[in-house]
């Protein structure tokens, strides 16, 4: 049998010893399972930031995984935390919009609070819930604890409203999601969106970019280009440099992409 | 049986090589050990910051863990290395003070240092203990070998002073030990030494913080608030905010806490 | 038996989910293989700064590890994926240079290029090749299946042409290579290349060491010296301290050596 894969997914950093702590936490109830860290540079308390890093990598993790995910600034508050499952993924953490992707792809979930004090820390601080409450509710459910024996049912986790792109006439409207480490301004509109719509222009910043390509390989070092990223997401790129340098903008920067119909 | 964890603390940071050819050392010796980052963004250098993340750290791991911990400037001197036990923990690493806290924490030690060839990589370099000498010793550890394999029994290993909170009547004199990645200001003053007394005030850079509070929810976004941290450290923070930045200080400052006892 | 060490090695930083999705491809493929991170902090895009990293790291892992390295600017082009052993180490990525270090070492190699797409993701993306074709190369590699099955025999992977030093009567002419986190300027000068030679002085931006030290116990804080690293590299050092700053260079700058023989 294969071992059980829990990801991590904060606003901690790595400076600190607030990640490592959470390891040592599972692995000292779970002391097999595998940990994976999605990312811990999630910009302090931005929950919406986390949610999309979360729904870009979930799904590449293997069926069974348990997906930690705590951006928390209402800790200590009455804020529940949540085990939620959804599919063949669960997730583990405040509930305050964090699982917003796995709770809006249609599929069905089961959802409880985490109120049984068995799978706790036997103390739990006021200011530390991702190692006194979360990693020891991932690493129980990971050595097999149903997810029902950890609290109460939920019916009404938190779902964040994301951004969604809005087409009038031959034009959508969109906006930059993300700004990656390359620079990339990662936006909300997707291949899906653009389904049989041919893209003539892509505007942001004062800048017009010609259609759409389909790889780096296409367009001279430094060049400003429009494509899919590894997610289908639509993403302004410059060649083997940074967008977000070169149109001096970022997350929440307006796009706009001219389309024919075909 | 479940698997060993070795944990892992340097001024490293994660740029270079080194905290991976580590990895590559401990595995090569003990293939089945999980390994732990508690952090590699120590200050270079510092070894009173090391040895503070350690002792905030260490208790959250399983009992068995083996803790190497390389903030070395001594490196290629007469320093020793050492290996001691305190306790269910065992600790790997240059014997300058990093170990300061399982060693102060009232329960006996035995320790060594690290002599014997037998458990350190064939080719000692002059500048790489923590590849060449602290990583395969905590492997070789791992594995099963008895501590004092290791080498001669150590009886003084070095301890640092760690600047303690004075009172003087009601007037407690703190001092900022670490500041974490959100800008909360971590001191040196403990839910323990404020035991039966009541906070009036916090001072700190001219700021006064009346009393303090038990969770971040209490208080206004962007308000400065005094409370203590997951480890029972009292501490100064902004709601969804860097106290740090506030009072424009950091490690070193002092606080005033005034106390009237109940 | 032991389990694989798979490493990792990219310019895609920690701050997005880049490098946790592909130890999630991994794991869904390889589940009991331990994954170990070199580095994600190449500089973007500079394949020669992760060509020399992987050089200095991959032989500290044991024997069959399997050493993914992910500096891509060619990604979505014509340029081809490989998978190559050399020794008892196999890697994996694009074949662009990023292996020239185990390619010119010396010893025979066998490569062939990704072009199974048994191997792939089912859907491989024209950006992130990372986790589309190279962590599933890798895993599979791991699980067993033989090189050959992976494509086609490659004989002539890219080798960088990596600047050696060049030694004129009794001056070497070195550069800079790379500077690591500690600010130490190593160079394109080993230990090998001065057998039998003594070093009189070493010269960099018109500042002048006297020899070359054993380590840096034998300076004062902050004195500017010459050592060999822990890779055998003469390196220029600044000891508790920064030499990158103190000399205000980095990689590229040209180091002289005055040698004497003996």
């Amino acid at each position: 049998m294969s071992r059980t894969v829990i990801t991590l997914l904060t606003d901690f950093g790595l400076s600190d010893e607030y990640v490592g702590v959470m390891k040592g936490v599972i692995w000292g109830i779970a002391p097999d399972v595998a940990i994976a860290d999605i990312s811990h540079a999630v910009p302090p308390q931005n929950v919406l930031h986390g949610a999309l890093l979360l729904g870009r990598a979930y799904r590449y993790f293997p069926a069974g995984s348990i997906h930690v995910a705590v951006v928390d600034p209402g800790v200590g508050t009455s804020r529940r935390g949540i085990a939620l499952r959804v599919g063949e993924h669960t997730f583990v953490g405040p509930d305050n919009g964090l699982f917003t992707a796995p709770l809006t792809g249609g599929e069905p979930f089961i959802a409880v609070s985490l109120d049984n004090p068995a799978y706790r820390l036997p103390a739990v601080s006021r200011s530390f819930h991702g190692r006194d409450v979360f990693a020891p509710a991932a690493a129980h459910l990971a050595n097999g604890v149903p997810l029902a024996e950890l609290g109460e049912p939920v019916s009404d986790p938190v779902i964040l409203e994301i951004p969604r792109p809005l087409r009038i006439a031959n034009v959508w409207n969109a906006q930059v999601l993300l700004v990656d480490a390359f620079g990339n301004l990662i936006t909300n509109l997707t291949e899906a969106d653009l389904q049989g719509q041919v893209v003539a222009e892509v505007r942001c910043q004062g800048q017009v970019i010609q259609g759409v390509e389909v790889t780096f390989g296409s367009r001279q070092l430094g060049e400003l280009l429009a494509m899919f990223d590894g997610s289908g997401s639509l993403s302004l790129c410059v060649v083997n440099g940074s967008a977000a340098e070169r149109l001096g903008t970022g997350a929440g920067a307006r796009v706009e992409v001219l389309v024919s119909l075909t």
